[in-house]
């Protein structure tokens, strides 16, 4: 049996375990595992909003834009250290559902040929109601198999299954898409700042992402978008506006996008969310995101280490190469399951039909959170 | 010729003076006439922001989404007691230009046989920008031209003009596109919390602003739209994402929209922004729209009289019923004066080609503060 004294011990010997203090916890006996919905603030990421707001906004006023026009390319920059991309290949702005948006429509545009969009029934709600409008108005088929691709234009994919936390073959599953001549969107909205990506050594072209998860912008913070640089001048994006437009202060009457990562940009950018987003890759990077997957593979194994002593049933994939930064329990009274943990100071997720999602956010998450977030569970099943 | 200390002592008599005191001004001497591009904060908008980061993300982690679900549509009601609407047409959510982007997409979906969008020369480059990106997508034909509109779809309008301050005819603009079958969307960005809208009693169906202007949410704070509500259950926007699902939560697999104003959402809305866009709107509210008003026709109208007096040539309506919150000096040399001005504390925006904007907001800008500026850039010409 793992004890609990076994669990302090790893936390006594975790190389990470001091970037703890760099985060706003004003409850440290809580046992939060849902970091992976909402990670928690650090205090570089709080202190970027207030200056945002303080020093920037109430003094600089007006003249701050001398600075914040940039501020969607330097936090792109600081994300995209967090995906083995180049800091000029990644921008942040608008939300993720936005940039997915923009980039299938992208996409489309760069396959005019070809009619079909293939998103899997299991992707991410979201992801697969952003593909449904879009071929709602643009009548392109919907396809959820992988099977066939050679009229696919675009296929959309999480890295991470927000539900199993079951990694893609995103090397494999990109290359072969490629062969058959369609474009592959990756969301790596719960694979940022858990997972030590790769994109370019992957061939990936295009990708979008939310930070509010593991990499802790704040309740709807920014999305990302990464477009690799040769395909960077065809990008045409639907949602015009001044932002993404070359030479934008002219205003001139035509609209011409901007010929780098800034043409995918629409309107004014929420800058003190985007400041949050940078603040929170500086964070993830300076602790270094090999370190953050090593801990996040120890956490989540501990975590279903504990499932197997305790007979819970786990979806999630035993292997470590094959695993993100949350286990999924399934259990048929999983949505009391969940409330009832909360009521006990343990904060999880619930996700339809059955599962409870425990999120391992390496930098705030303990080896304790987990053993008391696994045993609270066992302790409250019926 | 009217002195500083004939300003002084209107500043002294003005109803609103003390509303000063309730913004965060850490520069009391800079005369700042830029309220139209980027209003002041007021300290109830940085609390309300402080109080999402500090105690509901930091503090109540994703146990806060119980309330923060709420928030586009308190923040939305908040703004609608601007506009003369019910508090449930109206939703803050992603920037204008998205906002935008969705109702004329959805004017388009409601007007299938007509294939005309009329955007003028003159509009904010920004909407020109999103209407020609539609186009491009729909080939839609887009228009400059209001005279005939038997066979278009959707008019885009600004309330308030950028450059010059001239406020459209909304009612009638309105009711004669509405007789020829058309729609309109107004764009209220530069009029919102600056003049006192009545878009039920001028008919108005659909309308979007932003909100970091006059109305203070701060850099890229979010947009927002309003619905009339017969017309909402008709609303097919483009972007589809879960939060515009109803019943979100239970993630079915197919889109189906909200029944309410909700149906506009996408993906997951900025929270800390969206608060200070509902404290802001409440600081509006509560100082009282039709006093604002009174006080930006004050304002101005001394900027117009300043104006006068110096032989400085204006394109802003004298007539105080077409004219905005904003007063604009044209001259050759606009854009080095503006530098000039700002250097000498004095800040304004330039609008090409020839355009000095001088934003008069309410409840920061001193009746001094419009002399100084005016008297500054006057001793700053060739």
């Amino acid at each position: 049996m793992i004890s609990r004294d076994d669990a302090a011990a790893r936390d006594a010997a975790d190389p990470l375990a001091a970037w703890r203090e760099e985060f706003v916890i004003p409850d440290p006996d809580l046992v939060y595992l849902d970091g992976n919905s909402l990670g928690r603030p650090s205090r570089r990421a709080v202190e970027a909003m207030r200056r945002v707001v303080d020093e920037e906004w109430a003094g600089g006023l007006i003249r701050s834009w001398d600075h914040w026009i940039d501020a969607p390319f330097t936090a792109g920059a600081a994300v995209a250290r967090l995906l083995g991309v180049d800091g000029d290949e990644v921008v942040v702005h608008d939300s993720v559902s936005v940039n997915l948006f923009q980039l299938v429509h992208a996409a489309l545009a760069l396959r005019p040929d070809r009619r079909v969009i293939v998103v899997d029934p299991g992707e991410f709600p979201s992801d697969r109601y952003v593909v449904a409008g879009i071929a709602a108005r643009t009548g392109h088929e919907v396809r959820s198999g992988f099977d066939r691709l050679d009229d696919v234009a675009v296929v959309v994919r999480s890295v991470v299954d927000y539900r199993t936390a079951e990694i893609a073959d995103v090397a494999a599953e990109t290359a072969r898409a490629h062969r058959a001549g369609a474009l592959v969107v990756w969301d790596l909205s719960h694979a940022v700042a858990v997972l030590d990506l790769d994109l370019h050594g992957a061939g990936v072209e295009l990708a979008v992402g939310c930070t509010y998860k593991f990499l802790g912008s704040g309740p709807g913070g920014p999305g990302f978008a990464y477009v690799a640089r040769a395909l960077l001048p065809s990008i045409d994006q639907p949602i015009w506006g001044w932002f993404g437009r070359d030479d934008q202060f002219a205003m001139p009457s035509a609209y011409e996008p901007r010929p780098d990562i800034g043409r995918l940009l629409i309107g004014t950018p929420g800058i003190a969310g985007i400041a949050a987003v940078q603040a929170a890759a500086e964070v993830v990077a300076d602790a270094g995101i090999a370190a953050i997957r090593a801990k996040a593979v120890a956490l989540t194994g501990l975590a279903l280490d504990l499932c197997a002593e305790h007979g819970l049933e786990s979806p999630t994939p035993r292997d470590p190469e094959r695993r993100g930064g949350h286990v999924a329990v399934r259990h048929p009274g999983a949505r009391r399951l969940v409330d009832e943990l909360t009521a006990e100071g343990v904060v999880t997720d619930f996700r339809e039909p059955d599962l409870v999602r425990l999120g391992c956010s390496p930098l705030t998450t303990r080896f304790t959170d987990v053993h008391d977030g696994i045993t609270t569970l066992t302790r409250l099943l019926p």
